[in-house]
């Protein structure tokens, strides 16, 4: 029952770096002895020190006989930094509890031999559930191969994202336009279609109190129409890559020569799954779509949605014409829609924030995969 | 403090009988002297006895120096019953808490006064705003001479009530389904646009596992376009007012002739303020309002929306075509939508299930008015 404590601190901080390792995945540790913390730490960055490493310096010559919380299988090989596993080793560790197995298939559960080899007693899946859902982007990444994509929609509890006039200034209150910052700064890319470009000129980039990590600026565009002086064109807080089709011209090419963070990807035909995989090859591990209704509705229908967020104010907007959270062409029966599951619903200042995920047992989760 | 717990007991037997009391309001009342409680009673059904006269009958002769809790002022004139504020003072109560004092502005205040000039100390205003939920349909009827207009709406996360194809069974889970015949059970009256009766042929009954009483069916029909076979025209569990305009003719009228419990109700014009009126002067005192998209938006645009009651399925339908809850014009704006504030949102079964009421700063509330 202890354990799950010291796995419950090992999560909490993990979770407090979620963010900021890709494309490592956050990894928190603890070492205890006798009922008494002796250090704790986690994966701050990439290239930097993994989790264990900052936990046993903090232990010092008190981690010999100690127990150690992992939220992940320790490495046993050697990549930018030596393995975890001949660290806790060396250093006398006598128990490791780990929450889960690393998630890549190919080195999977070697940590866990080369532990026990060393006589080192090893519990495994301590708080499972919660590590997978502390690493769920960083474990569908590995999976697919491709971002985890959380739709992020905001809309009135009629169900309409602006006035049927366009007006969208503000549909949700403050503390969740302020939320959506948390999650620009958790995903490495954010992205949007062209017309969302040409009626609100978004800057796509993170503003919270403190700053935060701008991510990469996705921009899906047909036939090349995002306007020169478009915010995402003309500062250079982050990237920003148009997807586009091989239709478009040279000159349509040439006009955005000289923006250095601006990359035009034309493709065969742009399409969902074609952008996230590309996006998969450039380590793009997490996708937050900021989309209006059209781009929502291409993602619904590619059955690329892995997480819904959904902010709705308690206004009435009404309007045959008011634009929705989904257009597209939609299922045709209840049958077919995607079922989500609700993990989250609670007030967020004034509005009623939701998070979901599709059901696992959904077929739509993985038609396409 | 003690006070709050048994007028809390008297608001919860008021709460009760919400529903069935009709005409009348939902009124509680419960008889205590030295922390014991001699008696409660509630008003079951307009012409049978008050609250007070079952809590006082209970109490018998020990009523004498007790106090008497009563959500709603005690009544001192004459109606189907005898003043109930002279039977107190018949009784020898000595205290009488009140939690409100009667919303009908012509005898306000007499119960009280009767009370005083006996001797009787008088506490007004405990639990008030309790009170005045559990009678807000009653308050609004009383003060507006309208009723009390409940918006019942059924969505997918992204705001769409039926699939593009028209399909619609079932958008929310069995729970949340169940709940609604609950909403039925207590209003007057239900009201849908004939759209929906051509489209679902709807009973518009009440069907709770015990039964539960059936709402007068209203259904708004420009053209009396109302189908001959349909239910709510061949089955006699329920009254079915028809709202329709001057323009029809005698023809269109006689095919309705041999159907007793149906009313068809010609108006200069079909509007909502119109037809809110004519059932306020038959004592409808609430409505439920289980219309389609357009229905809606003529609710939301005459102003006249006093409860919002909306579930939510974890579901994404999408679709450009797909209804969602409101149609009509819409407002032009953010600044102008009707704003409302949550008074519950909760899970039912798999929904999420959301009461919302006007905010009582909103002009919209009452532009009409």
């Amino acid at each position: 029952m202890n354990d799950d404590v010291y796995m419950q601190l090992a999560l909490n901080v993990a979770r407090s770096v979620s963010g900021q390792t890709n494309p490592n995945p956050p990894v928190g540790a603890v070492v205890v002895k006798h009922g008494t913390i002796l250090g704790f730490g986690a994966h701050l960055k990439a290239g930097k020190s993994h989790a264990e490493v900052h936990a046993l310096a903090m232990a010092g010559s008190e981690a010999e006989g100690a127990t150690m919380y992992v939220t992940l299988e320790p490495c046993s090989h050697h990549g930018a930094t030596p393995p975890c596993a001949d660290l806790m080793i060396e250093k006398g560790i006598s128990r490791a509890v780990i929450a889960v197995k690393d998630p890549n298939a190919k080195v999977a559960g070697s940590g866990v031999a080369k532990l026990e080899a060393a006589g080192i007693t090893v519990d495994l899946g301590v708080m499972a559930a919660e590590a997978k859902a502390v690493n769920k982007y960083f474990n569908h990444y590995i999976r697919m191969k491709m971002p985890f994509v959380t739709i992020k929609a905001a809309a009135s509890l009629d169900g309409k994202t602006a006035a049927h006039t366009g007006d969208s200034k503000w549909v949700t209150g403050e503390p969740a336009r302020r939320d959506v910052h948390q999650y620009r700064h958790r995903h490495d890319a954010i992205l949007t279609g062209v017309n969302t470009v040409i009626a609100d000129d978004p800057s796509l980039t993170t503003r919270l109190p403190d700053g935060g990590r701008n991510p990469l600026r996705i921009i899906l565009d047909h036939s090349l129409r995002t306007p020169m002086d478009a915010r995402v064109i003309n500062d250079a807080q982050a990237e920003t890559w148009i997807f586009t089709e091989r239709t478009i011209t040279d000159e349509q090419l040439d006009s955005f020569k000289e923006k250095r963070h601006v990359h035009i990807i034309p493709l065969d035909t742009l399409d969902i799954r074609t952008v996230l995989q590309y996006l998969g090859e450039q380590k793009v591990m997490s996708l937050l779509v900021e989309g209006g209704a059209a781009v929502n509705g291409s993602f619904l229908e590619s059955g690329h949605i892995n997480q819904y967020v959904q902010y709705i104010a308690p206004k009435l907007i009404g309007g045959k014409d008011a634009p929705s959270v989904i257009a597209g062409g939609g299922f045709d029966s209840m049958a077919e829609t995607l079922s989500l599951s609700i993990l989250k619903a609670d007030m967020i200042g004034e509005d009623i924030k939701i998070i979901a995920e599709p059901r696992k047992d959904d077929t739509h989760v993985h038609r396409h995969y």
